[in-house]
């Protein structure tokens, strides 16, 4: 089974392909989309084609994504949850089936602690996907952290 | 100059369409969006289609959107949020210019007061655009509110 992982955001967004048979799980493909500071409504719509180019071209059986919580900045939230809106909708194109794991969800199955901080989590997304390092910057392996998290619990098809 | 106004929603999403000729405002449509309970990207999509045609149908110069602040409840406050990035993704493949104004400025405009209630808001409504009532439900009204503003404000190419 092949799993995408997204990790919202507006500016960057990290991208992390893996597949999992049995209970091996192999990187495909990992980086990052990013958007221009230009007009919002131009942005997503970027945004949107380039999630979709990444979807045809490495056909997911299925696509993961964090659950975002209320930061310090209220601003933030809001335009990271217009992004993964036009995320959603790349997603919904192709049909897949789709989930999303909290912050502590995800640390959890990567690290076995769901408090963990991120330099345990780069470590262990690097030693989980045979990886020298993990790659940056750290939206890219949050998005494999995500992507691994939805392996671990099975690929299950949410919604 | 036609303009189109969304009350943003993921649930309901208000839509006004006004002409404005010199000083004076016509209505030509208003309605609402309604998306079904399913999961967040098949909504997202259904809601992203009916807002592509209705600009394909109405045809606006300028479309303008209600700035989401921040009030109690921070889950509708995300979800609205996506919702609105599938509404400017609209936008943006019919290529329009996009204005918004947070709630305060639409009650100026429309009322001459920041601070104006839903009634007085609704009741202007109706009085400029000469119709028997404001529509409903407040959504509708809502949008025909934000599109007399933009009308108002002169209709300025935003982004």
């Amino acid at each position: 089974m092949r799993i995408l992982g997204f990790d919202p955001g507006l500016e960057r967004i990290g991208v992390g392909v893996i597949d999992k048979e049995g209970s091996r799980i192999t990187p495909v493909f990992y980086g990052l989309i990013q958007t221009p500071r230009i007009s919002l409504p131009e942005r997503l719509s970027i945004l949107h084609e380039e999630a979709l180019s990444l979807l045809e071209t490495h056909r997911p059986d299925t696509v993961a994504t964090e659950r975002l919580l209320f930061t310090v900045n209220k601003t933030t939230a809001m335009d990271v949850s217009k992004a993964l809106g036009v995320l959603l909708l790349a997603v919904s194109r192709l049909h897949l089936p789709w989930a999303e794991y909290s912050p502590p969800e995800i640390k959890q199955s990567v690290v076995g602690n769901g408090a963990a901080d991120k330099r345990q989590v780069q470590f262990m997304v690097a030693k989980l996907l045979g990886l020298p390092a993990a790659p940056k910057p750290d939206d890219v392996a949050d998005a494999l952290a995500i992507a691994i998290c939805h392996a671990f619990r099975g690929g299950k098809m949410g919604g």
